[in-house]
């Protein structure tokens, strides 16, 4: 992966950044250094790029209301490919007016996470893709009912039979999933001003996105938000040095405890991503907190026994706006039509 | 337009239809004749064409959920792009969960209609555009919170000036359901098989869907489904030869009359467009038939004392199957995001 994204690095270095990196100072050139030991940017293109049959037919599935219970909640409800992949909501609402119980996560880029949910319990996109659809509170569905709604409507089964040409019967559960995670594998966001920066165009960044990233690597953030994702490959307990207030941590949900049942995963969570963090309020887990400095506070004690000054907060946060990539731009899918006989909404 | 109607017609002739047109049969030639002095194609462009700093900023509100007071409901929500323009539900799901009374009309040609609403209350499209937003059982807003929203999002205050530079204050409600407006004026769907075979294209119909047609002229559909959008263009009582039972014209709903509190206009609805209209079940106001073969045997009787037989109800149905047109291409906006100050959803 480090090698692939060298390549890409040289290909964009030749095409635009060489000049520019030619004129690093020092500070630039060692910052860029210290940051590539730590991250590497997204990749200009899904590497390696998921079928095209099935990436058009998951795109239909993710905006495809009838997959829910009341046929008016697609996966694109909660996870807004407008709005940053995520909802803008502390708790994301579903079939029949029910709160979820933690903050819906970004799907951009999450095919870059180690595994999926804030508690890890699927272990990637396709499994997670099956979650919403069947839980009550969500799009309140069921694999069986999701199989039969979709053999209801007729313009699917080619679909399905193009995309898994060796499926005996195309349309199942699983391959519906597939199909989903295949087009997410397609929602990544390159080059963030960050991405650029790490690829050598100096000016990608200003001086106090500089000064943030500085601050970020040496004050321990980097710990944790790391990688390609800033984020996304570890479970960490939250409050390691000091537990939030009940607000942000909610005594109830012991996060990757109730997956693994290990005593040291007590409110232990995913470590989200930070790309595109700035799109997507409110944070934490709970959806507590709805300033980005806040919640860069909130890190800085809980999990660093560190505190920010004003200045060194809002360095921070001036980075943080710099992890905002190229949004998918996506043609909106025109879905099969249902018949008289396509399983009807229920309410 | 008429006029501008047939330019477009010669225009089209002289790229491809020309040599077909030359081969039609005399039968093809006075069905053709018959349905001209009828009916007439959908554009293939929006003609005047809004300006695109409005159809933008249009589209991005027509998809914007923070419009309604959870954020979780755009208008695309009840009139989704990507299933004709409808949403596939007897009455749509609004705010908490609740249900409307009349079914969702489809926005897709609706431009062309004489008014907007079943019971033609609002005038255009900007004037309808603002009242979903501000009805309690669907986007559960207000005007006064809709600016407000908006203008606590930052991203929309430069899209707006663009979209109105002579106005002191962009931000407006006013402005807000115009722009929406001018985006669903590009919301037309050239092409359907009855448009090309209109322009001179006779192998555009079948058989089956040409005998349709002559049935829907000779039945007395065509008396009021006519005109560009095969209706839309005035108001009729439903039931005007027998009144259909009460679960496809529920009592308490006394349409046009609810309006205008003209005696003559109990139980009258506008006659909706027929384009796409096997795209757009359940039918009715009522939302009460979910079969075209069943909507079309109860509208001969209710409308007209006809009782079809099985073959010409098909036929019917088949003709109705050529108005789906090209559905709109629509690359999914990415909306301005929100601060720690915009206001947040209230559920």
């Amino acid at each position: 992966m480090r090698l692939s994204s060298s390549l890409t690095l040289i290909a964009c270095l030749a095409v635009s950044g060489a000049a520019q990196a030619q004129t690093a100072t020092p500070d630039d050139a060692r910052l860029r250094a210290d940051a590539l030991a730590l991250f590497e940017p997204i990749p200009l293109a899904p590497d390696p790029a998921p079928a095209a049959e099935k990436v058009e037919l998951g795109k239909m599935l993710f905006f495809e209301p009838r997959l829910s219970e009341g046929h008016n909640i697609s996966c694109n409800t909660c996870h807004n490919l407008g709005t940053g992949g995520a909802d803008l909501a502390a708790f994301s609402t579903g079939h029949r007016w029910q709160q979820g119980g933690r903050n819906s996560p970004t799907v951009l880029n999450a095919v870059y996470n180690t595994a999926q949910f804030w508690d890890g319990r699927a272990a990637d996109l396709a499994e997670q893709a099956g979650g919403p659809m069947q839980n009550p509170v969500e799009m309140g569905s069921n694999p069986e009912h999701v199989v039969e709604q979709l053999s209801g409507i007729p313009g699917y089964l080619p679909l399905f039979a193009s995309a898994f040409p060796d499926a005996p019967e195309p349309i199942s559960f699983a391959n519906a999933t597939d199909a989903i995670a295949a087009f997410e594998d397609t929602l990544i966001t390159p080059n963030a001003p960050f991405d650029r920066f790490l690829r050598g165009e100096d000016d990608a960044l200003s001086a106090d996105q500089k000064a943030g990233l500085a601050a970020f690597i040496d004050q321990g953030c980097a710990a944790c938000h790391s990688g390609r994702n800033l984020g996304g490959d570890s479970y960490q307990p939250f409050g390691v040095v000091e537990k939030p207030g009940w607000s942000i941590l909610p005594p109830e949900d012991k996060g990757r405890f109730m997956v693994t049942k290990a005593e040291g995963d007590e409110y232990a969570f995913k470590v989200p991503t930070l790309r595109n963090i700035a799109l997507t309020p409110p944070y934490f887990h709970s959806g507590a907190v709805w300033d980005l400095g806040t919640a860069v506070g909130v890190m800085a004690t809980a999990q660093l026994g560190a505190s920010l000054d004003e200045s060194q907060t809002a360095q921070i946060v001036a980075f943080l706006e710099s992890l905002t990539g190229a949004q998918p731009q996506v043609v909106y899918p025109i879905l099969p039509p249902s018949t008289a006989e396509t399983p009807r909404p229920k309410m």
